[in-house]
């Protein structure tokens, strides 16, 4: 019997059953479909990763900070517009009831997809539905003008949510600049990424609506021991001496704000800095690779810091070559970001590589969706991309054409909100 | 010992090594940077996936068409820029060597990364080094402008490579449409796919420019019966009827063009049509249950057809309701799509789901990037899309954004390139 013949049979079959009283009305139908399709819960699907490839939503931090960076990203910023404080107060508690069970691999609300009768608009708009919770996180952020007055919350901005500074060679695009608020979605399938966003927006409807979005993929920094150095868009492996989440004392130092930091409701929390990087890839990939290498400072094969055999040796920035001259040149990108140049100043990045179509004129428009987590980024990224964007060797191969500031609050417990710490 | 002093031993350790001159020049570093960069083909790699997951480039019809669709995909559209026929014929020569190495797994030149020495820009861009083959496919198309006359070939266009009419409802962006030739990049892993065409471009430098680009992820259609029917953006599964790999007397008749059918030239490939639809998702999400059933005519949760209990039970198209109205509207996308209604007229789909961040005005701009192989574009495509652009109850929640046709020629053997039907 061949499968058609299969499917036939079976359709007789169901048919048949039609006949004892299932065939009717839209009502009855609609019934029927939904009864085939309750209890689609993905946590219950059987699939064997789907109880053990989630990430907690519960902790002292957001996930999707030190989380291991997923594979995949979808990054939106959304402003409010609604006037109405407690509007905003209860989206940001729909929200986290939203993302806790999104995040547990569950509908965004129980049974959603067909759960709320034939009459209703689904719960769930149902597209994750066979996917497993793919390591899925949300993190959400508050931007500085949602701190501008509207809801009563101007006492509340931290001095280090600065308006970010317009650094030299910035070509900023305000509609991917911005934002009220932002989620960060990563997952290891990048459907289950947009599907968390795009409910969390849905049930911002009349709140908030989107003003920019970001898809990025292959992770371009390794927030983790676990895992091997992704590489960026420039063929070089990224983020070797990224902060990792195994070093609890430089994530102390460096990313989380405290109560002392000020202020208080942000302890625990972190400042994300997203920054979209078009890369001239075209014009790069003209470059030798001696010259490439020395830009980034790092050999292409292995990773390791020029003057270095393997990526993992500790960057030396004095060694000397013939000549009397640097081997990691002074305008080298390795030098200008690390910690020793920069008094010991280290951000957590956990970037991702976009290509977003073409850009009109022949050429991919590719490059990093740059996000970085830092404790004060008036001490930490601006010092760094004021270095970086006046002397990086690297500058003329990209272009910053995005860019937005966000207070990351802290974690949430089972019983807490995203509102929480904003409202308390 | 903590990891950062083991780091720290290291570095003291090579640093030692340099004294006895490895430290030096430029060149002696680039040196030993390639040294420790060499042989990471990644056929090579010890990546125990690496030499399972690749499909073969050669055969009778060219990968990526029945090939069980891969999770991610980068479409680029191409146009020529250059008159000289002889460079377009070698650039396809050369660009099917590149693809015969990438989809095994290799870099697009051997040891392309590093391996052209220091002073010259590498040979391969190196973002995919240390990543497996993730069952790459790359599929070339041949557009109905290439055969202006520019290059000869006014004489070998196959009259089923029509310029698509203007059907109703489109809307279509001139910059999200046409092109002289394709590359389809499916792969497991979306770097991949996106380091294919990349490295292709690159070697076009020249010869052609990207006209247009597309990337996408979660398939929206399953092409064999091995794989789990995909959900589109809407929450619906797709392709439950689809063609299928196992059913090769229907690719015979539905997808394969023939030397019979002329030109010879063609037999063994097939014609794709490439249609950006963006989906009015947030409308869509406010259509009750009900409605989204009766607009694709099946349930959402299972997939049955409307009148069936289970996903692969044969469409039933006759089933009567309550009233006499059909269970199936007349106006369901799957009766106005199946085969039933279409006198036997079927098509291969192999469309992705999208979101190119966000529309300007508040929403997601997401859809279905669809992708469609069938043996005569004049008596499949268009038939089923007059009828669906007219008739079919999703256009209220759908637009075609853009739109291509291409001619995709047969396979190659080891010996032959996408150069030879096309220049025979």
């Amino acid at each position: 019997m061949t499968s058609a013949e299969g499917s036939r049979a079976e359709g007789t079959r169901v048919s048949r059953r039609k006949l004892f009283g299932l065939a009717g009305a839209g009502v009855a139908l609609a019934g029927a479909g939904a009864a085939a399709g309750i209890g689609i819960d993905k946590a219950t699907s059987g699939n064997a990763e789907a109880s053990t490839n989630t990430v907690d939503f519960h902790g002292e931090h957001q996930a999707g900070i030190v989380t291991p960076a997923q594979a995949n990203l979808h990054f939106a910023a959304l402003d409010v517009t609604t006037k109405d404080r407690e509007k905003l107060r209860q989206l940001l508690k729909t929200w986290t009831d939203a993302a806790r069970r999104m995040t547990a691999g569950q509908e965004v609300v129980a049974n959603g997809a067909v759960g709320n009768g034939a009459y209703a608009p689904p719960g769930d708009t149902g597209e994750a539905l066979d996917l497993p919770p793919s390591n899925l996180t949300l993190t959400i952020g508050f931007g500085p003008s949602l701190f501008d007055g509207r809801f009563g919350l101007a006492g509340k901005r931290p001095p280090q949510l600065i308006d970010l500074p317009l650094f030299p060679k910035d070509k900023l695009d305000p509609a991917r600049s911005g934002g009220d608020l932002c989620i960060q979605a990563c997952a290891d399938d990048p459907q289950v990424a947009v599907h968390a966003v795009r409910n969390l927006v849905r049930l911002g409807f009349g709140v908030t609506e989107v003003r920019w979005s970001q898809l990025g993929f292959g992770r371009s920094s390794s927030t983790s021991r676990e895992q091997q150095t992704p590489r960026n868009l420039f063929g070089f492996k990224d983020g070797t001496n990224n902060i990792k989440a195994e070093e609890p004392d430089v994530l102390g130092d460096q990313v989380w704000a405290t109560a002392a930091d000020g202020p208080a409701w942000m302890a625990g929390g972190s400042y994300l800095v997203a920054r979209r990087i078009r890369m001239h890839i075209e014009t790069w990939d003209r470059e030798t690779l001696d010259g490439q290498e020395k830009i980034i400072g790092r050999t292409k094969g292995s990773g390791a810091p020029l003057g270095q055999t393997a990526e993992f040796d500790e960057l030396d920035l004095d060694v000397g070559g013939a000549g009397g001259e640097k081997v990691i040149p002074e305008d080298a990108h390795v030098r200008l970001a690390s910690h020793q140049a920069l008094n010991g100043v280290r951000i957590l990045r956990r970037g991702y590589n976009f290509v977003d179509g073409s850009d009109g004129v022949g050429h991919l428009e590719a490059g990093l969706f740059f996000l970085a987590f830092n404790r004060d980024t008036r001490k930490q990224y601006v010092p760094m991309q004021q270095a970086l964007s006046s002397k990086d060797a690297m500058m003329e191969y990209v272009q910053h054409t995005g860019s937005a500031h966000f207070a990351v609050p802290p974690g949430v417990t089972r019983e807490s909100s995203w509102a929480d710490a904003l409202f308390s």
